[in-house]
């Protein structure tokens, strides 16, 4: 069996825990929390992580997407990972809802999703959500903003670092790594054609190893794509996002 | 095990059989050649396919990316998969090498790609390759333009129509329907924030359903993906797309 | 006397009350109060305001903007108006400390920004902060986007609102008067050379009069300066506006 | 009495002299032009004033601006105001008589005006008008670049300096002072997320003191709210203006 | 012998008459003058031409280029050509001077520039040069701006149209046809890529024939070749230009 | 007798040789082709040109041009040009074609093009067609994308290199002669009013004479001439060019 199910499956056995921000910790469990916080304090010494409201109590019954596409039976693998989600988070963040359509979609988007946002990296798991804000953020991408965002003010315990990066990351204080990393992956966002190896170099000054610049470069990528989705398919996020980690 | 490895598998375990390009008839076989057939004849009735010449005998030796990556070992989906392409195109595609560093990133990317590109869908497969080159002609990328240029030459059996595409999709002669879907892939590209339900309607009037509207802002979501690993990595064409089906 | 020093000389007279998001209704009191719920019911029925959280007890302490520009001593109607806001927001605005080098350029400043937020006028005063935020999306502008989206939440009583107009305005579930009134506003932002008749003409189809056109494009066109005096001197928002209303 | 409207007693009262150009020399008198011509002088030396032309005798009758908004009687400070503009330029410039439908809208116009134009600054009056127009011609302002491009032919002596500006401030044979603050100016006109620390250092280097800074910051804003005031209403410029200081 | 150098000849040999703005009526003499006095009255009914100053005593001596280029011999039909400019124009206009390292290159500006502006055509002289004005201020051409700026002045006999033009031709009070004109000449220099049959059509409709539409894309081809030159060389127009026709 | 017009009479008077690709060689003859083959080996050396196929036997009989515009009678100096084309290429390209509704236009078009391409110059053909390409790809225009695509193909004996710069030409391996030249044609094409002496400086740096510079901008303007022709008429080209030195 490919690496690609495994982390599925695995993901879909994971204990449950408290309630934490969407997609985010899933994969991840105690370890990875104190990985990230450890990774995290490179950026921004000592955060208390900030309580997360529980999910509104009414359901969000709008359609989640602007495209007519019923639901289909969830595989097992799936189901469980819808569970956990609800058991997590409180919800299902909607961009699942949206592939649950089709498995074959919901799987490779989700097994995609966990490898770059929670698999192994040289980048924190806060710098990645960084990265996918920095992006949707040129894309101008509610979706993704609203969610992502929620998880950059979570991961780093400042609701001001989350809002800076949604409206212009050039007025975040950065150290010169972090801002290195969102300049390059905006660049690749807004003029993909103009990137050299210059920008490259510029990354590698930076502190970043060749796998690194590769992280970016994908979760770059990634919310390329997944701005592209939602915007083309009026993608409306939980709205439990808009208060969490205030 | 999800759907998403099964398909790895089951692509895997195709036949061989003649040359084809990159990536594309991997999965499907002789039924879903015919398919493609009888789709794309909706676009240009009665082409005779361009037959292949056979990919140049020496290797590309050159690095695939400008990112220093070791390939990990394969797993046995992917060495079934490498030694596919290799028997069937004459060559792995540089961008499977360039993932092949991490055989988690490989396996997902290969997945999502087949799904799109290859599976069930509205959208002939030459249209989906019309989508891809028209969005990497917007981002100006070298590597998707040569591959996938390659591509729609080939199932097109117009290499007038491939040079088109990666020019300016509005010369071509398109109908109102292809031109409708490369409209609003291009715009998508460009500007996905401005995307709305107006844009989402002139594609229902070009006959497409909510599902074929997916399948577009998939297709065109993966390519802005793609397209920016590829700037990012300086990833180069295996060089016999450049004369492929001319 | 005229008019521009008699309001801010009443301004500093009126009355203060309970906390109410920075700048908003200092000039009004509870007549204005009252009018503006009614002008907002049109756009959304029976909102029930968001109590305001007090401001953090601790000072913001750094710098208000880039630049080394002493506070000058405060003229009595200047000074008068900053304890008002202090009693009524719990803090000074940081654009008024800002300005205070000057007081001159503090008074224009603040009979401009009343006049046109606070005065007389066709416009709700949400309509007006509405268009202060798209304005201010389109121009990427931190500060502005900070505390005009904190109003924005206020008087909508919708956290949703705030954030979708921040992000994008055209995922906001406008009626066509405010949607027309929100393209205007941009547009006008983004290539103020290509606004023309046609542009006034569908402001009027959408219910708006000759005076409600020019106060569109006053308060747009005073975001556009605010922008970038903003920008250009790294002004930075009280902490207090990213919690309020949410 | 605050010292906005102050500004605007003192302009109303000041003695009424030769023709100068609308505006711009209103409220200054002979030591303000004498000190003009001493600021000017770094960049052009021993200029020699063009002689205005006497505005033609028929009135400009067309509507000044697009919208419909009958004049408002005058407060006593305005009527003055007016009479020295008559006296001295020949006619009142339209920018006025557009905001003559309201007293607050025109006195607070014109004391922000007067200030950032004619009050104290460590820029020339040129140099302010330089800004003015190198904005306008950015934003392509047809009001705008007639009234000050005629103010820098005017204060320069240079009708070529004047239309270069108009045309593309880069082909003006500047000092480098005056090049890094008219490349500031329109930076932060076309971008004004962009701009940042780097940009207000290299004003520092050129030799701009933080208030200076400021003046050309607010200025540059200023004018781009004028722009889209003057766009969004199709504001004429006064014929006169046209022929001015050939 | 070829009609390129034939019409060199002839206009070489053409009387000389009143001084008229550079190039412009070097090849017409009086027949000419009549036709496109005729052609101008369907835009501007009866205007009375404007008598042109005498361009200024003094020589022109900065350079007239960026690039040190020393001129060549003139050929016979070029010195005559320079010859009857001086004594039409007072001055040899620059763009030729600039030319004049190389008979070749001069010899095919001239002729392809004489027949385009010149030469038959259903668009007026003032119409070809309203086009090269409103392409040059999209590209910002301080050269073109300048001559051809004082050629719609002269040839329209309004001042007041050569200043719009120059600055933003949407603000021109332009018939259907002329601005239709505009439009498409301002698309096609702005975004050539997006220039389709719809925008052929709108100048059909607008009442130009299919030869119209030529002369109109090779006209604002040639200005977009014209712009580049002069703004890679930093050509400088001669001085006389921003006086004349005013 | 202008240069012009004998560089037209000697190039139709040229012995007729092997195919070669349009417009290229025609003036040239056998010492040109010499010297164009030193020229090109400091870019590549000892390049093998690639045979080309024959034309197609089949005529191209779709209109040209989306405009109707009878052919003129050819002047014997254009009759006599068009065979040559026939001889050497064995097709008149299209561009020769859409121009010969006009025989002064005709002659004018191609002695420009001449002179640029085919005459005296610091700069090879093959960098001169690399201008070409990397200009019309800036500009997406399909005519001279696929003619001048063609050039560079088979002056460089490189498909790769001709496809490369048709894609994006920044990921050409250039030298850095190439690579300023280049850049310089296309800032010169995007934003030609940003082009200033810090452009020509790098130019002198990497090795071009000020008449090299020349040249650069003469045919970087020129293809934006083209460019716009052949997007504002829809030309199309001759569908041999698809195929030539692959």
């Amino acid at each position: 069996m490919g690496k690609a199910s495994k982390s599925l499956k695995s993901a879909a056995k994971a204990a449950p825990g408290r309630h934490t921000p969407a997609l985010r910790a899933i994969k991840g469990g105690k370890a990875a929390a104190a990985k990230s916080a450890a990774a995290n304090s490179a950026a921004k010494p000592a955060v208390k992580p900030i309580p997360l409201k529980p999910a509104p109590a009414v359901a969000d019954d709008a359609p989640v997407i602007a495209l007519n596409l019923p639901q289909a039976k969830l595989t097992p693998a799936m189901a469980a990972y819808f569970k956990k989600c609800q058991d997590r988070l409180g919800f299902v963040p909607n961009v699942l809802v949206a592939y649950a359509f089709d498995m074959a979609k919901l799987e490779t988007f989700v097994a995609m999703y966990n490898d770059l946002m929670l698999g192994d990296s040289g980048l924190s798991k806060l710098e990645r959500e960084m990265i996918a804000v920095a992006v949707s953020s040129q894309n101008r991408c509610y979706y993704c903003l609203t969610a992502h965002g929620a998880a950059v003010r979570q991961y780093s315990g400042s609701p001001l670092l989350g809002d800076q990066i949604v409206m212009n990351y050039r007025v975040a204080r950065l150290n010169k790594r972090q801002r290195a990393m969102l300049d390059f992956a905006v660049k690749l966002t807004a003029s993909p054609w103009s990137v050299e190896e210059g920008d490259r170099e510029r990354l590698r000054r930076g502190g970043f190893s060749d796998r690194d610049i590769w992280d970016i470069s994908a979760i770059a990528g990634f919310f390329n794509m997944s701005n592209r989705v939602a915007s083309a398919t009026d993608m409306r996020p939980n709205t439990a996002y808009h208060g969490q980690a205030r």
